[in-house]
């Protein structure tokens, strides 16, 4: 009998678990400086929530199945619904500017990828209640902050806002299911395809040549490409409103003193359909796929049933964050790695060594007491294999003086002191 | 459109949710403390897997469907058979003692009541590969420390060795399968239930008392309780030796200084198939339900097609630890808890103000920024309402002077001070 995990789900064996912690933790600790407020939202939901307004392409790759009680029910392929919910209903009084982060795992069938599983981790940051272009700098801000505090190098920002081409397709009327297919397939550079789907509305000659100039809209310098892309859209009102919002934007960014590398593209769909402003995606160069992403989205609170209640996020993958930490070898930073391992001398000694143990990871450090029945010299060759730092041999002879052991194994030293004296030493030897 | 959570499911807003993490951090403390180190296993698993060794009441309990694939999954109920699949393939070889921790949701589709949840969190820590009872004293002691560090109190211990029964049906030639499906009954507190399958078999009349006897025998004194226990069954071989081990794991505890508060049960069953040994759960006086369990099982490895591997290991339920703390009234330990909120004052000075913030996030001090495009006055309101501990007003005349307003909310008082003196002046200010 052999089992194997299901396609396209992982285990992670203690070193690639210790890095996704790493970074959870980092994701949590940069929500707690900005003051964003972590919630817990349940894996299962139903169904019809899952699926109100996640998009085609999420909604036909989700894990949906009946409960035992024949509800219809999903794993989530994303927070924003469960967040949704919740503002919309239990947090609806609470005051606004609403911060909330929440952080866990995703489930969506797609096909298996370098660096795209069934399974998978993100750290969702979500301003509510501010329609304020410093709410959409914040997020910005704060996804640099969390790459910097991660070690990673070289990451850039891929920037646009959907207002400027849904400004253009609004004003011709095209309608708005048109407009999410559209949107889909931009986001999936089948521009083939979404032309196909712009000819078949009756829009201007004047139009289709403005989307063609907008797609060709694109630089790392913002006053530039901005610059151009309002030209290219001056006879759209909310287009060009759209293009002074994202100005606004990052104006603030770059006051803030921060130095965010980023290519604006103005003609950027992103594949959800909620978006309503702001849309980003974030890359390092050692990977072609986006690491995180996010933008606003004002209208999704109400479409759950809420107040209108503005707002803007961002999602942070978490194996991705990984995976680009493995590209540029970042290593993680950790505390004092003591390692040390107590070995009893004697069957009568077992208790001892375990009080010994206790006491070090009293004083926080890893202790690991043998509990293999081996011989000293077995367990001490264990105990290199597995690269303690030190071992303590609790032996009679020495315990009649309130003494042990301790070894330092990098040193290859041993001397016998007082168990009080143990920590003392454990400590003076990290130097 | 107004959407629920499912039924026996929950969000935690948060300072429950605070909680919880709590909670994980000090249990994966505590494993980083004993050695054992983290492993993820994915939350969806081929049902096959599951199903093999977790007994009829977790199988029948299972959230199972098909995936989108055909393939029959289920979401874990219990992390066990995630890690023995682990155990017997991948991490085959890893050097023994193996000590492994995982943290994380599982799934049964109970009737949810009180402290029991479809959705719930378990903290566990296996130690593999060792049968001496030390590996059994550690897990016991584990236990412990988990509790008080939380500063939970007068909790206590349940303890048995299901060796004692089986002992005892094994020799009077029980089917497992009927041994099973008592241990099952006897769990559930079904005595009659139970006795009446132990009728169905054909077993002696001395048996019959020796079970009955054995039920009644339970006290808080390990001596007392296992020495009677002896005496019961003395003339079932296996069972004298459950006894005799169950005496070293304690013996062993008190020998390394732990006071353990317990009541050993001579008759304690668990529900699941797997445990061969020990067995344990951990109770306060508030709850009637357990917030933990373990013991040991050293056939499990084994069956999911490993090599012999002796194990014994401990599941804590996070979120009835949480609800313990709850009716003990225990606060949470947490560092200082300063919180800034910084308020640009007029529309020029919004970059600064995220300038400021960044630097104080830097210094790791809690910062949000004003983003709601208020007045001063109400955003300073609002201040209070979230219990902000400083605000920083950044006003165009005082930045003339490289100074902003720092404003202490609980003694109400205010000054302008150099941009540079902020961090030391919320520092001090903390005292």
């Amino acid at each position: 009998m052999k089992f194997r995990t299901v396609r396209g789900m992982r285990d992670f064996l203690p070193k690639k678990a210790e890095k996704m912690r790493y970074i959870e933790e980092y994701s949590r600790e940069i929500a707690k400086l900005y003051g964003y407020q972590e919630i817990i939202t349940p894996l299962v939901e139903s169904y019809e929530l899952l699926a109100a307004k996640s998009g085609e392409e999420i909604r036909k790759r989700m894990y949906a199945f009946k409960d035992l009680g024949g509800r219809k029910v999903g794993l989530r392929p994303e927070f924003t619904a469960s967040i949704a919910r919740l503002v919309a209903g239990r947090m609806k009084n609470a005051p606004k500017p609403l911060r909330l982060f929440c952080l866990g795992s995703l489930y969506r069938y797609d096909e298996p990828q370098y660096g795209r599983f069934r399974e998978f981790w993100q750290a969702n940051y979500e301003l509510m209640g501010s329609e304020e272009a410093e709410a959409d700098a914040e997020i910005l801000t704060l996804t640099d902050q969390l790459m910097q505090r991660l070690g990673l190098r070289n990451y850039h920002l891929k920037i646009g806002h959907v207002g400027i081409l849904r400004g253009i397709l609004d004003q011709e009327e095209v309608e708005e299911e048109s407009q999410n297919r559209i949107m889909q397939l931009l986001d999936k550079k089948e521009w083939e395809e979404a032309f196909q789907v712009i000819g078949e509305s009756e829009i201007s000659e004047r139009c289709t040549k403005t989307l063609k100039n907008v797609f060709e809209t694109r630089g790392k310098n913002p006053e530039q490409v901005l610059g151009r892309a309002k030209e290219e859209v001056q006879d759209y009102e909310n287009s060009v409103a759209a293009v002074e919002n994202l100005s606004e934007i990052l104006e603030l960014v770059a006051n803030s003193g921060v130095e965010l590398e980023m290519v604006i593209e103005a003609g950027f769909a992103r594949g959800l359909e909620y978006y309503t402003g702001l849309i980003f995606e974030l890359f390092v160069p050692e990977l072609d796929i986006a690491l995180g992403g996010g933008g606003r989205y004002d209208r999704l609170i109400e479409l759950f049933g809420g107040e209108p209640t503005p707002a803007v996020g961002v999602a942070q993958g978490i194996d991705r964050l990984s995976l680009a930490m493995k590209k540029q070898e970042v290593s993680l930073r950790m505390g004092g790695r003591e390692k040390v391992i107590v070995i009893p001398i004697g069957e009568e000694l077992k208790g001892k060594a375990m009080e010994v143990a206790l006491m070090l990871r009293e004083a926080r450090i890893p202790a690991e007491v043998e509990v293999m029945g081996r011989t000293v010299s077995r367990a001490l060759e264990d105990a290199n294999r597995r690269e303690a730092t030190h071992t303590v041999l609790v032996g009679p002879e020495e315990l009649t003086e309130n003494k042990v052991v301790l070894r330092d194994m990098q040193k290859r030293e041993q001397k016998a002191i007082q168990i009080e004296d143990l920590l003392k030493e454990i400590e003076q030897s990290r130097n």
